[in-house]
């Protein structure tokens, strides 16, 4: 039996850790979910991340798979470079965690650590949306907004490992609405999925007590919910103020657009992507020749992507 | 004598040709202006560049040094793979010529076509405010606002050579200033010195006829004028957020800033720094990581960094 040469992606979500067996060609031979408890420290969580490549290294054994690498991807501030997780919204108690060198102590094998938005980007690159393109920009719009950026077929990191921060451009300068990060006008304050039904439960006139959720939202906005499809829009429309100047900065191919608001795609992306036309440099038809595409490895992006990450790049 | 190969780097301006011979170590041995005539068509400009080939072949010629290539910074639209110029605003009638076809047959050299903004960040990255950095966002404040991008000592193109249009982010959404290519609220309608200039105009107060230059503009801040102080400041403040934005999306390790605004640093960037490091992400100390620099090369900056392309990537 000729013997397959394999990478263990991970993707670190806020509730729950997705693991993968990816070969070169982006072929998911085996995926799994381990739920995360209560306990979001990293003494449990690194716990569950090491059991979750245990049983896929069980797997691979006696199968023709061999693992060669393992490929993190965790979301917050990740100094790449170092191999540490700095910071995580999301994970309370991670500060300066060096997830990279405990895995690959444990693991034995080298081991690759990568902020999440930049691996489902990456994902989406390799296998998905942006197959055939070198030059692509990624929104995730979920709990939060997530960017990655592909140029000239390579992630790009910036200097510390932190580009691609896209909720976090500036979309409205004046008397923007209050960002999570404490600015004002972030993208993320009008485009994530926390912000469209916060924004709904200013004048929620539903049945019973529980707020909305996003997935009310959307209900409401398909029944021609005129105030529902006003906040959609707007999202959409700053959505497209960030894409305008991505055009400007980046010149990409695609848009690739994912996470659970792209659900909402015919609310939300005609008001981006006219917005993003009339905005982008006029003097040339650079805003006219950029694709919006919905992304396509949904939840496995971001497991993909790290392994693709590994298979494009080695380990660092 | 021992040969020393150089490569023949140009920078087109609006008002004049600046070539010289540019040594693989960024040694420039010779360096030339040739004034365009008051015909700025392609045939009299094209003549004026294979003009100024010739004298610095002629130069080399009998000297130790072998030009083994030509590159060319030109303003404008540049389709790079093309060797194209698309469009240019400040050349009229240059539409879709094929400049780096027609100086690389002149010549008989391997001939290079870039954006002019595009080599004066190289430049500056390989041999001036930059140097020794990986990552760098160059603005050029004059006529109008260029920018430029190095991603991980790479230029950032963009898919078809069009990216770093930085004069043209949207850093006023709603109710911006019109800017020159159509739109509201572009960067280069507050930051250029033609901006900067206009908004003076609209209450000079000076002596006779003539209105208000860019220098103007300089000495009456400088004096303490109220009205100037508060245009540069704002220039500042919009030139910030564009650069919040660009710590988001790139993760740089320094801005340079260039162009004749820059002249006005001290009127200019502390509004830019104070409003970029209050805007960018909040979660991480990427802001204040990032070093604002002058530019150090001055007017040679694009005909180096021609030059530079090609010694680091080849000819395309």
């Amino acid at each position: 039996m000729a013997a397959t040469r394999v990478v263990l992606g991970m993707d670190m979500g806020g509730t729950n850790l997705r693991l993968a067996v990816v070969g070169a060609d982006g072929k998911v031979h085996r995926a799994i979910n381990r739920p995360l408890g209560r306990d979001k420290a990293p003494r449990p969580v690194i716990e569950e991340i090491g059991g979750g490549l245990d049983e896929l290294r069980a797997w691979c054994h006696g199968r023709e798979f061999v693992p060669v690498a393992v490929s993190l991807g965790a979301p917050g501030i990740i100094a790449r470079e170092e191999g540490t997780i700095v910071f995580s919204p999301n994970l309370p108690g991670w500060r300066d965690v060096p997830l990279r060198r405990i895995i690959g102590e444990r693991t034995g094998l080298p081991t690759g650590l990568e902020n999440d938005a930049n691996a489902a980007a990456f994902g989406e690159y390799w296998q998905g949306g942006g197959r055939g393109t070198r030059h692509l920009v990624m929104f995730t719009l979920g709990t939060g907004v997530g960017g990655g950026i592909i140029s000239d077929g390579r992630l790009v990191r910036g200097s510390r490992g932190m580009a691609g921060e896209l909720g976090h451009l500036t979309v409205a300068p004046r008397d923007g609405l209050l960002c999570n990060c404490g600015n004002r006008g972030c993208l993320e304050a009008y485009a994530s999925a926390t912000a469209i039904v916060a924004r709904l439960a200013e004048n929620w006139k539903g049945d019973g007590p529980s707020p909305p959720t996003a997935r009310d939202a959307y209900l409401l906005a398909r029944e021609g919910d005129e105030e529902c499809l006003a906040i959609f829009r707007e999202a959409g429309t700053y959505l497209g103020t960030a894409m305008a100047n991505l055009v400007n900065t980046l010149n990409p191919e695609v848009f690739i657009i994912g996470g659970g608001a792209a659900e909402a795609w015919e609310m939300i992306v005609p008001a981006a992507e006219e917005e993003m036309r009339s905005r982008a440099i006029r003097f040339t038809d650079l805003a006219s020749r950029v694709a919006l595409r919905k992304a396509e490895l949904g939840d496995l992006a971001g497991v993909i992507g790290a392994a693709g990450i590994i298979w494009s790049e080695g380990c660092p």
